[in-house]
């Protein structure tokens, strides 16, 4: 069947270097038992959560205002059917069965929007309640063919931070531009993207498409205006829409210049009808409402697929498995091995709530957890800096005779070698507590 | 068909009170579209994101010391097979089949613990890594049989805080007292779980086992005599074991005085045989080591309607979605109203980090954000507290003319209304911050 097309071998080049810097740094594996499933190790999975905290915590803000949900993963036969997606999307779908008498059949969701839908519509609504915005960072399931699936960026089983905004029509356009705002800030502000994205407009597929056209024609001119009045540059992609409306896909490029999408917003004026949703207006006549699906990682697993695309491994600290490792000069001095594991309880946090009638008492909530490790090896402490820095640990903090006595540590980052500070134990956790907070 | 017996009647009534309740506080819905799956609404996603934010943080305790890991949802059934789930199990299993042309069949796993051996045999282990413990908040599905269906309590969608110990045969009664001493925190120190609980020694059931007598008889006798160490009472529970080991069921009581199982420990020695894993023992001969499965709530899902049938509705500051209620007294007073919304932005945590540069800055990691409302409605002080202490607020915020001109405010807990204290709007936010780090 011959070399596979260029494509093809930057995908599996990505794939590649994403896997080297996993193993190295153990944060995820895979087995044939799940293609496409990722099995998170702890580093990853501590990476994984960071982002996903992240993102609960912007949605909190109320330029913003989404609200959580956590929403089944199966669903019977006939959502689909009402949905459109078992007509348009069933062989994407993993198909569910029970195994007792009844064989009812499910589907497996691959998108979030039916059973936010379901959720709206057990209510009434009156026009004062929106723009109401659902958010749910539920795993998702698409059978992907098993040639296509690469490494973190294509997967079967993946997490969206999925959100679906219900909303009037005179809502639609600002609801969009704080989408963008959104995207901003998580792209530029916070993960500085050096290369930034580039936004593509997505129109109507030729087939495997639900409502009329019309309809479509007025959906993707609305989006096309938001652009033109956003000022940013956009490109066409015609016919690489959802089944159910036109959508931006914001798009970034790994180190090989391979296009990845990532945030998504679609325009939905489709399933609202199929779903018959509705509002109250302040003229008591009931309306439709529009739907907005939006993602701002979108995949979860991709977008950290593509961090690592960028970043090679040299995590920022707040995102870091390996944030500071402690050294004892030397290893046989009891003084020096005890004040390291003193610093590293707490930078750990691991203190309990004080409570003398108790033999274990909570950690206490939001608290601060820092991921450090001590290395106590035996051998010369030119070779344990040298493998920190390998392990790309975002500081390194010695601890010799000179500190035992002082009770302040050498701590020096990754980069800078020459800049050694000396700070106290408070000291330095006041300093991690401050880049953790600010993502930095 | 006659009426439900006695048993049923009690199911039903719980279900019914944690159904009215979860109305009134717009917790969770379900749907028949998806039977068995619980739609949480923002309100019950915020009580369940706090249960599982607070067993993460006491997993880190090296007390415990477990790794967080994210495993796949669907495995091939070739991993069944050799768990034996496809056996012992496979009609409480969904089955998941794509729908191209392979047609591979899957199972929707029903719990992690194949997943964790999985991930295990991937990398050779010494003792010195033992116990390695896992911990996963994967959401599971079993195909309970519809008419067993009850509120919280019994469902096909839930999610354990299951974990999962490698250790070996000299290290599993150290293990299983740290299980113990663990729900002690949880359920005596934490919840404060009046009625305390009980423990049941289930033991090999009579058909659907796997592994040989032996095994079986000395797993239980292990359990037996921890048991008997602890001291603690304890019930035998014949024939109630999981197919690979006999465990321990932490039961408590609902209100109705009806058992429910939450806890559980299993000691498994079939498992780790099955999927032929190993560590290198401390004489450089490769032994097997033993498995022990543990949930510290159990089902999530279930966890919570236990603490909605224990408190009907009054929830502890810490998991209130209602944590407080501000009412400006003279709502047509703007100065009263700008107070009362400067004090809700600053309860809700809504600061973004302070740059100059930008229009949107984040949200900072690890904030505090109170579940914090506004009640500006033009009606009577009086009705408004009195509606404030039905949806059972913890704390009401009265803003009037004085707390105005004094910059500190009446505040007043849901029980205690003669003792009103006066706080700056620092002194609140600090006061709840405390409440809520110590599980008050
Ligand atoms: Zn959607
Ligand atoms: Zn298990």
């Amino acid at each position: 069947s011959g070399p596979p097309p260029p494509s093809e071998i930057k995908n599996i080049l990505t794939a590649t270097v994403s896997q080297e810097i996993s193993n190295r740094q153990k944060l995820f594996t895979t087995d044939p038992i799940s293609p496409g499933s990722i099995f998170f190790l702890p580093n990853g999975t501590k990476i994984f959560n960071k982002l996903t905290q992240f993102m609960r915590l912007q949605q909190l803000n109320p330029k913003f205002g989404f609200q959580e949900v956590i929403t089944p993963l199966i669903y019977k036969k006939s959502l689909w059917e009402k949905s459109g997606h078992w007509d348009n999307y069933q062989k994407d779908m993993f198909r569910v069965e029970g195994q007792d008498i009844q064989k009812e059949t499910y589907g497996l969701k691959p998108m979030n929007c039916p059973g936010h839908c379901i959720m709206y519509a057990k209510n009434d609504h009156s026009y004062q309640e929106l723009p109401l915005r659902f958010s749910d960072f539920s795993p998702l399931h698409r059978n992907e063919a098993s040639g296509a699936l690469t490494g973190l960026t294509r997967l079967r089983k993946f997490h969206q931070d999925d959100g679906h905004i219900f909303c009037t029509p005179e809502q639609v356009s600002q609801e969009i531009l704080n989408c963008l705002k959104f995207i901003d800030l998580c792209y530029i502000k916070v993960f500085k993207l050096s290369k930034g994205y580039t936004i593509n407009l997505s129109t109507r597929p030729k087939d495997h498409f639900i409502g009329d056209l019309p309809t479509w024609d007025h959906a993707e001119d609305v989006l096309k205006r938001i652009l033109q009045d956003s000022g940013k540059s956009w490109n066409l992609n015609e016919g690489d829409g959802a089944f159910y409306g036109p959508k931006l896909d914001i798009m970034i490029k790994d180190h090989k210049g391979k296009e990845h999408q990532v945030a998504t917003i679609q325009l939905d004026f489709n399933l609202p009808e199929r779903f018959n949703l509705k509002y109250k207006a302040m003229d008591n006549t009931f309306k439709r409402p529009i739907m907005i699906h939006r993602a701002v990682f979108g995949s979860v697993e991709r977008f950290l697929g593509l961090l690592i695309d960028q970043n090679l491994g040299k995590w920022p600290f707040w995102l870091n498995p390996y944030q500071a490792v402690i050294i004892p000069i030397n290893t046989k001095e009891t003084d020096q091995i005890q004040a390291s594991r003193n610093l590293l309880n707490k930078l750990r946090g691991t203190e309990e709530i004080k409570d003398s009638n108790v033999d274990i008492a909570p950690i206490p909530m939001n608290s601060f957890h820092f991921n450090v490790d001590i290395d106590e090896r035996a051998e010369p402490l030119g070779y344990r800096i040298k493998d920190a820095i390998i392990k790309n640990y975002s500081y390194l903090i010695i601890v010799g005779e000179n500190e035992v006595s002082t009770k302040t540590f050498s701590i020096r980052s990754r980069e800078d070698r020459k800049n050694i500070q000396h700070l106290t134990e408070d000291e330095i956790f006041n300093m991690f507590c401050q880049l953790e907070q600010t993502y930095k």
